[in-house]
């Protein structure tokens, strides 16, 4: 049986980083399920139902991915959906550095799962969610960093709309 | 005469890292405090009292420790205390550099302070104290990464006893 | 023409590190401005006025140095000073990683300018603006760590005047 | 499809860090090939033949692994084996740096081909084929550290059987 | 006066990423000497008068741009030639950690010496001159990682001619 | 009974960031035993007897200290001495890895060893025996950086006495 994969994060928002490392586990895995979480993340800048609707409308012509919440352990929230790898990205040192610890903690916590890295485009390795966030806030343009129905809610949220 | 050793930290709470450093410790040192601080934590998960009070249960067996709060300056807690060494884990790069910067700077504040550094079991790479709190919290089991004490508390804290 | 450099940062409150890329950064550029942000900064120790005043009592005997505040995006306030050089200090790896993201997006954002890294005395090494303020919190002595202008204001802060 | 794995490397010697991924990898995909060279590695300790002959002997219960040896580049091995993704172990910073610098230059030379990163058992942090090389060489212990296979034919090299 | 730039290497042979650091050193600088050595490189891939002639070839549409060879400690070379600052490529950490200690050393060496730090454009983030000249040997195209100067002579060069 | 310390090294040749690691470690340990090995150094620039008579003569004054030569497992020469500490230096990334990897490795060969990391001070971040052969090959003066029986003895070297 092919294992199905997990691509857990906050997505807040949803960058073109995060749908080069979507699209490339797609071609891992028959099923990517990527699921949104708050978990560390105690005041987001859009609500959940807001980066469920910007990640579903950026991957609906992927027939395979899954948008998804999750809350709780990573590693119940897996077993209930029969899933055993985990996806993560992984662009510089201190990514890496918070990376490792956390899939060895999910490997102390469910010895059947397996972390699987993938490196996005070399185009994305300067681009985060919290900046973003902030470019998009000091009035830089983000058109070509995160998907068109990001860009599109993060306009109408400036305008107060 | 041989030095005696502080070994500073929030120990909120204490991991089975902490312990594995604080062991390692009194092979090398006469006496070791370990010297609790909410110096860099303004909203801790544990009051100072219950740190103190797993820190000192943790650790009774071993007669070289000693456990106490401090606050202020670290090179003026040395000095009350007639110590000239700082102990301090190493796990990872990023603490590394922390570490660097905090030793560095202690030395300029009295050079006649040495910062060690010790290298904890690697079982022991991905435990943090926040870590654990966020595992726990989460509901996850965090048996084998605290000890016996700090386990009873975290799971009557949970209770709201 | 020769390029004109500004130098941005929070400056909360400004140190000798900062003064020792001040200076390097003039040897370079016939132009170096200055920039004080309170962008990355919502709660910070010492009030903009106060960092400007610091920063120009600091730099008044350098010629070609100017302060100023900004705020918005860095790019666009290099283009309203007809500036194409943004100057960095590199201290460590965690350093170098933000940088290298900065720099990226800032070149994302406009293609025609350059952030140059210059690296300040070894001496300086530990000391950054947060490490200050919590010495100073602490009692500790920062005489040697920041200009005497600072050293000054930050006396004066703590007895209330 | 489900597509077809390549783990490349020198395994001069195989160790059990080694074996640790190649368990890992066969949990993720149907086939795992593990492809032996000596592109960067002039003055092996082993020659291939017995490379070769200690990883199939130290894989022999896992249906799904083959060992080969190969040689000239990575990508073009993998498209004569229809294989599209490289798997690499990930211990350290250090391997951080050059691994993202060969899975970049691999997916410059073929698109098609992702590499996927998996991170061993902590218990094999320190163990590399060089160190063992050296530990052997000076007469320590590796029985922990390498597959039994290797640990008898290293034995044998020693005594010059 | 406007400083005067160096930027050393062995450059064996030239890259796009050199190419993209001498470009923009141009633009910071009024003359940029790029100067070769084998200080550091006993057997080059390339004999030095090559380097220089690739080199030559590939910025003579630059006209502050000078090629030159140069032996001996790089302070006094850079003295000879009246220049003050020396140019470096950081690509990633292990980049940064080995110039970090060079530039300490030359500062040490000559107080009046600046070591100026650009980042190259991210798509040469996994070129260097030894990964060039593995990917050539093994047969890998690498039109896109020289310049054309240089993929003819090392065209010419697998050719025996 | 106080712990007797080991400090390996090829100190090929020693250096003041060597000399400065020894005196920190006198002040810790009642005894240091500075360990010289050709281990990993098959081609020294000095001969084992040059450096064992360099570091002698700059450790005269400093009565804890002995000067020996050692060959074969680090740990093995430690039982040996009755030694249960070894020393080493931190001054940067790639030093931190590979002595990581190496303490652990050594702690695997013998639980009862502690390696214990010591900072030196940061005016000796730039300097490493390799980098200051190179610099004294190439002409520079090495005056500050190698204690003075290190200096006349280089001179002596180059002149061909």
């Amino acid at each position: 049986m092919r294992p199905i994969a997990v691509y857990p994060g906050s997505f807040d928002p949803p960058t073109n980083g995060h749908l080069d490392i979507i699209l490339r586990a797609t071609h891992l895995f028959p099923k990517v399920i990527v699921a949104i979480t708050d978990n560390a993340n105690k005041y987001p800048t859009f609500p959940l139902k807001d980066r469920l609707k910007m990640l579903r409308e950026s991957t609906k012509h992927i027939s395979s991915v899954q948008v998804e919440f999750f809350s709780g352990l990573l590693v119940n929230y897996l077993k209930k959906k029969k899933a055993t790898v985990i996806i993560r990205g992984l662009r510089a040192i201190s990514d890496f550095e918070y990376e490792f610890q956390m899939a060895l903690m999910n490997r102390k916590l469910n010895k059947g799962i397996e972390t699987v890295f993938l490196m996005p485009d070399e185009a994305y390795t300067y681009i985060s969610s919290s900046l973003i966030n902030e470019v998009s806030r000091l009035g830089g343009n983000i058109k070509d960093l995160v998907p068109h129905s990001v860009e599109m809610l993060m306009k109408k949220k400036k305008k107060g709309v």
